[in-house]
């Protein structure tokens, strides 16, 4: 066995002295801004993901957890994806490993791990799983410590067997250790207590806490005999600091999500150059998925592709097995092509309108421009401060703006303005865009911290209810904003049979039943004093039909500035600006 | 609610006849064999399913049943696949029926269903899920019972939530139902019981049964209250039948397995043209998956697609997320691409081996060669009768005939075929070849019933243990025929120091460590008098390295006729045979 248990430099019991948790994080950070140190990389022109982000994540979730309790000291204790087998068969999905264990260890391509991080020092741990010469055979030779190390830029590597072992000595290790929280950062010293009374007992933090978009529960790590520390385990800390930690990206991860946003917005104009009248939307979906892959190297997608044509567009989340993309595309139809890679488990989150046929009808583009009006209003006000949810009323205004501008509804002839508050208080907005304008994006396409104790707590308006998250914005935070436009039938009905909104109802809305709908989804960082796109696709008319009918992306000038487009490129594995 | 308590013409407690179970699945037959009646289909020129293709699964089925128990009468009941959620996200993974429930109710596009059959009548009866307006904004309009029906060709299609009270019902009205088994079919006729004895109690059958590759076990179908049928229910019959039944091909599954082998044998010879040195090796997996997709439907591959390049394929089940077929494609490697894609759950599975420059080396010459004329010596000698562990050993002769040819192993000038003998007896064939000749495929890759009670047992010797089923073949089976040599560094220095296999080994066989290895891998079918290959791949060295150079496929003449290659093309969604 290895000596898992020994620290460097530091027998248990004695005086110990870590680097300062604030110096290791700024160490981290130079090797991303650098991109030096252990890479992760699906070769050729794919993007080099600096392993040192992931130090700078443990960083910030130690930090924060010492942040809620100065004098925090024990080990914090994860366990990550299991390799799932489907049903009773033999049949293995490619494995993806667990979101709140990548974004500690970055171990995408390892299953069935443990890994811990201590406190107050913040060293880490991963624990993997080896085997024996026959199971080697079949999946590759049993992981080499010293080699993963180096792959993740990891302090300590062990066998999953031995996690048990540790946990049980580092615990021990640490009740006999006493923290002194009263250095000049606060945070990283690490003495043995000098006297006679006893140190307090260290604590075992595990993961527990809600999705509030699924409704389920992260499930704590578990091993056989864990139970053990059942009086000094902690199912609060971990999850309020790892959320929260997850909702401000770093730097590195702005950088990554640049990547995945270039790679699918370049795949999304050969999609849109590609699409033709005969075509069913799979196809979409097929080429989509090819791009992504052989060009950036993303072998999962962020999320089932929603590939609506036509009338397939009323279902928001088109594209499961029960919807499965599988309408022939017709001439005259808009496309909404909801289309998402990630790398090395960073999400991606676009979605384009176009027509197929390569030119809009006069409504078609009355509810493209009315979206796309949506988008620049969102963009130009988006910035640390404002609330989300106010972002999403301002989109509806727009749209409920371009819905009487094209006589759908009735303004009455009154002032504007006045006319879309009584509308949006009769609740119009959420006939027409019935979901909200957008959520939070990293790991997961719906990111986690939407909902947390202490932040705004979900509307129950309709509509608004919809959002995942109602904070206000701050720097760091990345969001999609997803602004559309749908006719969806049974709102209508309801619409017309709803006292309250009945009124700004015209025939007009029939002429648009079964158009489908407009959306378009961008993922936006907030930054000091606005945001910064990072999706890259054609927004305006003139761009998409530009792309469609053979022209260049990206764009020799940028006639959209309102858009807040970062031109960025990739090359030798990194992310470029443009000038433009 | 709908009447679903009712069955057509038979109240409960009335004399029933129902129409012959030989009749329904005659009628069912003629359906599929003129692709009449639903149709399930990608559009375009995918292949067409006729949905009859279950109802004849279903005949099979309640047949089998009857013969295990003449006098068997109750429910069987299935409970199919559940849309899953990655880990506590609401990530929601494309939804794949559960393997069993597909095979009976064709339900792909439905998840969390319970489907039943009666006995011994076999009228089936689906139970889907419902949802209101809100969800239905989201993932489509709730089903429509009488759209079900239609769509899958089944009798009955109820609420989900119904499932409980149906089989209360149907449980209560078949114990008060004799059952006649003495009709000339023996089979399906059902009548009241005349006088005075009470009916005999109807079971409940469901699912429980042993996965012999993965270890895991079927979960019968659960939901609250079930356990009121304890005393009924029968967890043994329904495994043997319905695993026994999927053994057995029926015509209709031959021909959708014939359509996922044309479309990816197709796919194959497209990544042979476009393989480069300097391309990664997921490059090949991403243009199989489109090619599959776009051109054949197929959203689902079979398996995670194997890409092993040079010294990748020492690894079997390469592709992995630990091993991300990530290498770099080099001038004088072989590519091993073991890659299948699926169509409405039917799987196809095949290996592709050539040389990435467009031409072979002596010594990988040597090695495609024993490994061809391995997969040759197999098609030869395929017919019912046969033992699938003769058909491994005959393959192992091969493969060390061709390496003492290349002059790897030695054997001593003696007779070729004795000291081959002494070779096999020394497990050398496991050194080269660590894996089974092949398995049984359909709505599984590893399809079920290899290790089933009274039949072979599993072998205990090296290579041979590896095997997915010992049976003896028979007509209707499809199995895949898989031979391989590797160069193994474990296993070749294992070998070099055990008493009995070290002799045999020259210093010949270093040339070859790092060469990686060569499969060959097609799907067959055992007809009443040999077996036909699905399999449409460029197998001839000169087939591989004409298609490589740009060359037409099919070819315009077969040159390798003992390849069994049955040529079909598919044609407006129909597969015709090609004159050849």
């Amino acid at each position: 066995m290895s000596s898992y248990g020994a620290r460097s430099g530091a027998a248990a019991g004695y005086m110990m002295k870590m680097p300062p948790l604030a110096d290791k994080r700024a160490a981290a950070e130079a090797l991303c801004s650098t991109c030096s140190g252990p890479i992760y990389s699906q070769g050729l022109n794919t993007f080099k993901v600096p392993m040192a982000m992931f130090e700078v994540n443990r960083a910030k979730v130690v930090q924060s957890m010492l942040e809620q309790d100065p004098s925090a000291k024990g080990l914090i204790l994860l366990e990550g994806g299991k390799q799932q087998t489907r049903y009773d068969t033999d049949h293995e999905p490619v494995f993806r490993q667990e979101s709140y264990f990548h974004y500690l260890f970055g171990a995408s391509q390892y299953s069935d791990c443990f890994g811990t991080l201590s406190l107050p020092d913040g060293e880490a741990t991963l624990f993997v799983p080896t085997y024996g010469v026959d199971v080697a055979t079949v999946c590759g030779a049993s992981p080499d410590f010293e080699f993963v190390k180096v792959e993740l830029g990891l302090e300590n590597v062990h066998d999953v067997v031995d996690v048990k072992a540790f946990v049980e000595r580092e615990m021990k290790r640490l009740d006999e250790t006493e923290i002194e929280s009263s250095s000049s950062d606060g945070l990283n010293n690490e003495e043995k207590k000098g006297g006679g009374e006893p140190a307090t007992k260290s604590k075992l933090y595990l993961l527990k806490g809600l999705n509030t978009d699924s409704g389920n529960f992260a499930t704590p790590a578990s091993f056989e005999g864990i139970d053990k520390f059942r009086d000094v385990r902690d199912d609060e800390s971990l999850f309020r600091s790892i959320s929260e930690s997850r909702v401000f990206k770093s730097s590195a991860e702005i950088d990554i999500m640049r990547y995945t946003n270039w790679v699918s917005s370049m795949a999304h104009v050969e999609v849109m150059r590609a699409a033709k009248p005969g075509m069913m939307e799979y196809q979409l979906e097929s080429l989509f998925q090819h791009h992504t892959y052989t060009h950036g190297g993303c072998r999962h997608m962020s999320y089932t592709c929603i590939c609506a044509c036509g009338p397939s567009a009323n279902i928001l989340h088109y594209g499961h097995a029960g919807r499965p993309n599988s309408r022939l595309l017709e001439d005259g139809m808009i496309a909404l092509l909801d289309m998402g890679a990630e790398y090395k488990c960073y999400a991606s989150d676009i979605t384009c309108s176009f027509p197929i046929s390569g030119s809009f009808t006069d409504d078609q583009k009355s509810i493209y421009e009315a979206v796309l009006a949506a988008q620049i209003k969102v963009m130009a006000m988006l910035k640390p401060g404002v609330s989300w949810l106010d972002m999403h009323r301002e989109a509806e205004r727009e749209i409920l703006k371009g819905l009487i501008g094209c006589g759908v509804l009735d303004g009455g002839g009154k002032d504007l303005d006045e006319v879309i508050e009584t509308m949006l208080d009769a609740d119009l907005g959420a006939i027409f865009m019935p979901h909200g304008l957008g959520h939070f994006i990293g790991i997961d396409t719906h990111d986690v911290g939407g909902y947390s104790p202490g932040k705004p707590a979900r509307s129950e308006r309709p509509g608004e209810r919809k959002l995942r998250t109602a904070r206000q914005l701050d720097e760091g935070m990345v969001v999609t904003v997803e602004p559309g436009c749908y006719f969806i039938d049974p709102l209508i009905d309801a619409a017309m049979s709803d006292e309250r909104q009945k009124r700004f109802l015209t025939e007009r809305v029939n002429d648009f039943r079964g158009f489908g709908g407009v959306r378009l989804e961008d993922d936006v960082r907030i930054t000091s004093d606005g945001c910064e796109n990072l999706t890259l696709c054609p927004r305006a008319i003139e761009e998409v039909l530009d792309v469609m009918s053979g022209g260049s992306w990206p764009p020799a000038t940028d006639v959209l500035p309102e858009m807040k487009r970062k031109w960025a490129t990739c090359k030798e594995g990194r992310m470029e600006f443009l000038d433009m």
